[in-house]
This record gives structure tokens, C-alpha cells and sequence, in this order.
């Protein structure tokens, strides 16, 4: 049905965008900053002496476009919900720009739709400016958004890789790469196991959460591409030290681990969607990883790792027979639009 | 040479990916939000009492990349820019997320940095945050940027089109449909005419300069996608009036009117990348205009209508010889990838 499909006057600045957004945008993300029409928002936020604003932006490519565990849209929202949270931000307003290629199904772009906005309200973020283009067939792949979010630092919160130091323990918050996992799983067509799902999730609560237990969080990362193992050469370049994983303490689940021995992927390559990496102070780690765990974003919270004086290699991975090795980074073209 | 060229990997969370940002991004776009390579910008704002935040997002997918007057890159910082300003706002950061085709060669994408560097320095604004994505050839058309912007809006600044009423006078700041036209000629191949150059250009301090100049300043938009003719369409709606354009006040330039004849244009529904439409009130209109006309932005600034009461059509256009015939919105196919 041809008049169910997205047209290049979608994105024309025409009476058909003004319809899309009129009779879609709007009552889909439903709010009062939408609602004016403007160019933009407009926020009128009383900033409390201290208090900063935290602004991010990802653009997401991920195919396929929906996947067990979530779709583009939740992965925007949430992609970038935890961009800002991972400065210790409570997320507030997200943007949401649209590249669609000429063709896609205005129902699939309507289900989309409500899935960002459920996840938007899982979170507890507006969407509340957006910009909307269409590109001519063949000139993107179906749909890629871009979110950008804006959230609040509270006055005193100053989390960063400038705070990492020798003896920290290194955290995660979950069992690690099952947005990757699930990705390859889909793409390979491999049903090999119907118990991988994507780990998409907002994680500012968690975060929150871990802030008020203990007051030695001092950075903290979601992994994404690349997976666990580009978090820690972040942190480990940043720093100028290494980190030394314990690899029987990472947390991989069962058909994760499964799917990684019979494709040869590491766990740690893998990118996650709702995981977080936090270097904490070693005094503060049991009571983090406890306030973690009593979080359902954290409820496998694990240490696996800590911080020691800068070693030939930034990431080392020691087996549980005491054998350490180097941990490379991922290859980049393992997985192209994983996110 | 492949060297030169984006691969996967530069965009998947690699050793490579960390590479372009490390040698491209941060020297190009020097800033200390950036060089903290975290995963967001924290921003130390202290906002006064009355002041609020603009928050708005554009994506740029504008073929070809580079133009006489401009390219990709000027035009994600000049549009977003502008779309901040157009609230009233000052705009302060962007960020900067790249959607990149495997195989643009690396070197045309530093030029395009260099270039959105420059365009951010004119501007007053820096690129606080970023993002990289690289898609598989084809399924992308080579590079495909989203900025989003953030500005602040002084204390009892208060534009938009709730403020419009029956009487205001329109404005426009300059000759029209030059960036359209400029498009058009590079993608037809013309060569008609070496004068046409896109108006592609920040219009935040002629903004200041209107609002420091009347009290009168309704509401303001830049026409972009559409053309004028848009921009007259979203205000009447949205004010539930009519416009009422006078066809010989409009500002066209020799060139821009030659093409529009030779290939059946109407240059108000052309895009324009550094014009505002300004609805003022008509007792402050002639000092505006003159405020305009002051500013190097707005040198060529004319009155093209009125505001008056809701008609059948939204947007009406009187000929000199005292016709009147209504104003259709664009054609939404007429241009895809315009900007």
C-alpha cells in the first residue's frame, strides 16, 4: 500500500512532514514543549548552585531494527539516557533526529515510535525537540536516529577517569555482551538459543542508587561497542595505569558464553546496552557492590577486576590457574551496526 | 590509497575508532570539554533567575557535501545554531554526531572538520561532545552529520508564535532561496550563473541586535526546508491568521529570479540557510528593519507582509498590479537532501 509508506515529502519541510509530525510526533511523545512547534525547546531549569548540566548525543545504525530485548528506538532512548548518566546525571530531556530511507512503512515507524516512548517514560525523559529527514532509497538503511540527551549533575558529583588511581577495584553491573550476543544471533539467523536477549536498559537509577550508598564511585562507563574490554583500555589509557581482570569473576551467562565458544567471540568484545563499568575505591567496593546488587539493574553485580601501577600491556586478564595474558581491544569491524 | 579511507572499524569502538578521535577530532575541534574524552560534556552554566535553556537537534544529509557558499559541515553548525537562536537564545555548545559511508576518504573528512571548526569559531560555539558511527558502503550516502545545540535565552525574552496577532508586519532578512538555488545549479550541473552562492550563515547576533533594537520582536523562524513560503504556512497556522505577502517587496536576487524563470521555481518555496522571517509588531517595525539593515546579516533586510485576519488560504501573495492569488506550501519531492 503505497500511501502507507514514508515518501520523499515526509521530509520536505511540506504539508506532508507538517502531517507526520502532527498526526505521529506529537501525540506519540505527547508534551507540552513538543506541543509549541518551535524549533526548539525551551527549559526553564532553576540550575542550584553546583549543580551542572550533562549533554550527550549517539546516533544509533543498529540492524536489525528490532531484536529480542528491544529495537533502535528503546536503544536510543536508553544509549543515551546512560551516555548522560554515566556522569552521575539524573537524565532529563532527550532530542530525537530521524534519517529514513524513502519506503519505510509509516506502521513499522509508528510502532517504533511507541516503543521510544515507552521506553522514553520508563526512564523518565521527554522527548522534546526533534528534526525529521528522508534520504532517497538506497541512500540509508531503513531508519537511524540520533538521540541527544540533557541531564543534571548534582553539586558535588564529579566522576572521571582523573579519579582513577592504583588499588581501585573495578565493577560491572551484569552479565556482560548479550546486546551483542543477541545482535550476532539475529544476524546470522542462528536461533541457537530463544534465552539471548539484548540487556537494553535505562541505568540512572542504578546509578543514583550507588552515589547515595558510598562516596567512592569515581567513574563509571557504559560499555557499549566494543564491549567490556574498550571501557577498560579507556580507563586504562585515560589513567596511565593497568587493569587487572580476574576472569573467573567475570559474570557471561550460560548461551552467551555458548555462542561465543562455538563462534571464537570473547565475552569481553561484545557490546552490552544496559551494563556499567565503575571504577570504585577499594574501601567503598563490598558496600557498592552491594547497593548495586539490591538494584534489578544490578542485581548480578560482580568485581572483577582492580587497578595496578601502568604494565606493558593496559588491560591484563589472569585465569583462574594464575595464567595472565594481555586483553586486546576489539577489532572494529567485528559488528558493524551493532548499536 | 586505503589507508586514506574510513573503515568499519573506525567506527566500532576500536583501537582505530580511538585513533580518529585522538588525531582528527580533538585537535580539530579543541576544546577541554572534548580532550576529557568522557562520554558526555558537563557543562558549569550558572543560569540567572528568568533565564532558560534552548535545546534543538538537526540532522544534515545535504547532497552534494560541498558547495559554493558552504558545505555539509558550515551547514550542521550554521543550522542548529541558528535554530537555537531563532527561540532568542545565544547558542553556547553543539555536539556532533557523524554518520560516515566505509570508504570516504579520510582526508575529505578532515577538510569537513576544519571547516565545521571554523564555522563553530564564527559562531562563538564549540563542539562540547561527539559521536562516530560508520555504515557498510551503500547504505549510507558518504557522511551524514547531526548536530544538536544548546543556547540561553535572557529573562523575559519570550518569543514564538503564540505572540502573533492580527496588524504585526513580516520581515525577511535578506534575498531568498539562495541556498536552494545554489543546490539545485551544483546537482543539475547548470554553471548558469557563478554568482549563486548559498546564504548559509549564523544569524544569532542579528537576533541580538533586533531584540536589543524594539521591544517588538514576536516570534522568529529561519526558512530552511521549504523555503519561506513554509515558514508563512507554520505562522499562520499556528496563529490561526493569514499572511498577506506583497510579491515586489520580496527580496530576490538577479540570479536566484533567472534560474526560478529558466526552470519554473518559485523562489519562496527555495531553502534559504541564513534568512529569518521575523514577525514584529507594526509600530516597531521601520526601527527593526533599520536594526536589521545595520547588521551585515541583514543588510538587505525588507517588510514583505502582514498579518491579517484568517482568510480562506493561509498564505496569500498580492502582485503588483493588486492580484491576489494564494501561496501554495513546497512540493515536498521538489528537493530531497537539500540541506
Amino acid at each position: 500500500m503505497t500511501s502507507d509508506r514514508i515518501t520523499l515529502a515526509h521530509g520536505g519541510g511540506s504539508a506532508e512532514m507538517q502531517r507526520l509530525i502532527q498526526e505521529m510526533f506529537l501525540p506519540t511523545f505527547d508534551n507540552s514543549q513538543l506541543a509549541t512547534m518551535e524549533d526548539q525547546a525551551r527549559l526553564n531549569w532553576q540550575l542550584q548552585p553546583g549543580e551542572r548540566l550533562a549533554f550527550s548525543t549517539d546516533t544509533f545504525v543498529v540492524s536489525p531494527l528490532t531484536f529480542p530485548g528491544g529495537d533502535i528506538a528503546t536503544l536510543a532512548v536508553n544509549g543515551t539516557v546512560n551516555d548522560v548518566a554515566m556522569s552521575g546525571a539524573v537524565p532529563k530531556v532527550l532530542s530525537c533526529a530521524m534519517v529514513i530511507e524513502e519506503g519505510l512503512l509509516q506502521s513499522q515507524l509508528q510502532t517504533l515510535c511507541q516503543s521510544m516512548a515507552r521506553a522514553a517514560s520508563a526512564a523518565g525523559v521527554q522527548i522534546v525537540t526533534g528534526d525529521t529527514k528522508v534520504v532517497p532509497k538506497g541512500q540509508a538503511d531503513q531508519l537511524y536516529i540520533n538521540t541527544s540527551g540533557l541531564g543534571v549533575i548534582a553539586s558535588g558529583v564529579d566522576l572521571g577517569t582523573h579519579r582513577i588511581a592504583e588499588g581501585d577495584h573495578v565493577l560491572v553491573s551484569g552479565p556482560i555482551g548479550e546486546h551483542g550476543a543477541t545482535i550476532i544471533s539475529c544476524r546470522e539467523d542462528l536461533s541457537l538459543d530463544a534465552d539471548i536477549a539484548s540487556d537494553c536498559q535505562p541505568l540512572h537509577q542504578l546509578v543514583c542508587a550507588m552515589l547515595a550508598a558510598i562516596p567512592g564511585v569515581k567513574s563509571l562507563r557504559d560499555a557499549t561497542r566494543g564491549g567490556v574490554a574498550a571501557v577498560l583500555h579507556e580507563f586504562a589509557t585515560a589513567s596511565r595505569l593497568s587493569i587487572l581482570l580476574s576472569e573467573q569473576d567475570i559474570p557471561v551467562s550460560a548461551p552467551v558464553n555458548a555462542m561465543c565458544e562455538l563462534l571464537g567471540f570473547n565475552p569481553l568484545h561484545l557490546a552490552c546496552e544496559g551494563r556499567l563499568i565503575a571504577v570504585v575505591s577499594a574501601q567503598h567496593s563490598e558496600d557498592c557492590l552491594a547497593a548495586m546488587r539490591n538494584h534489578p539493574a544490578g542485581d548480578q553485580a560482580a568485581m572483577i577486576g582492580r587497578v595496578i601501577t601502568s604494565a606493558p600491556s593496559p588491560v591484563i586478564i589472569e585465569s583462574s590457574l594464575g595464567v595472565k595474558r594481555a586483553l586486546a581491544p576489539a577489532d572494529g569491524e567485528l559488528l558493524p551496526r551493532i548499536c
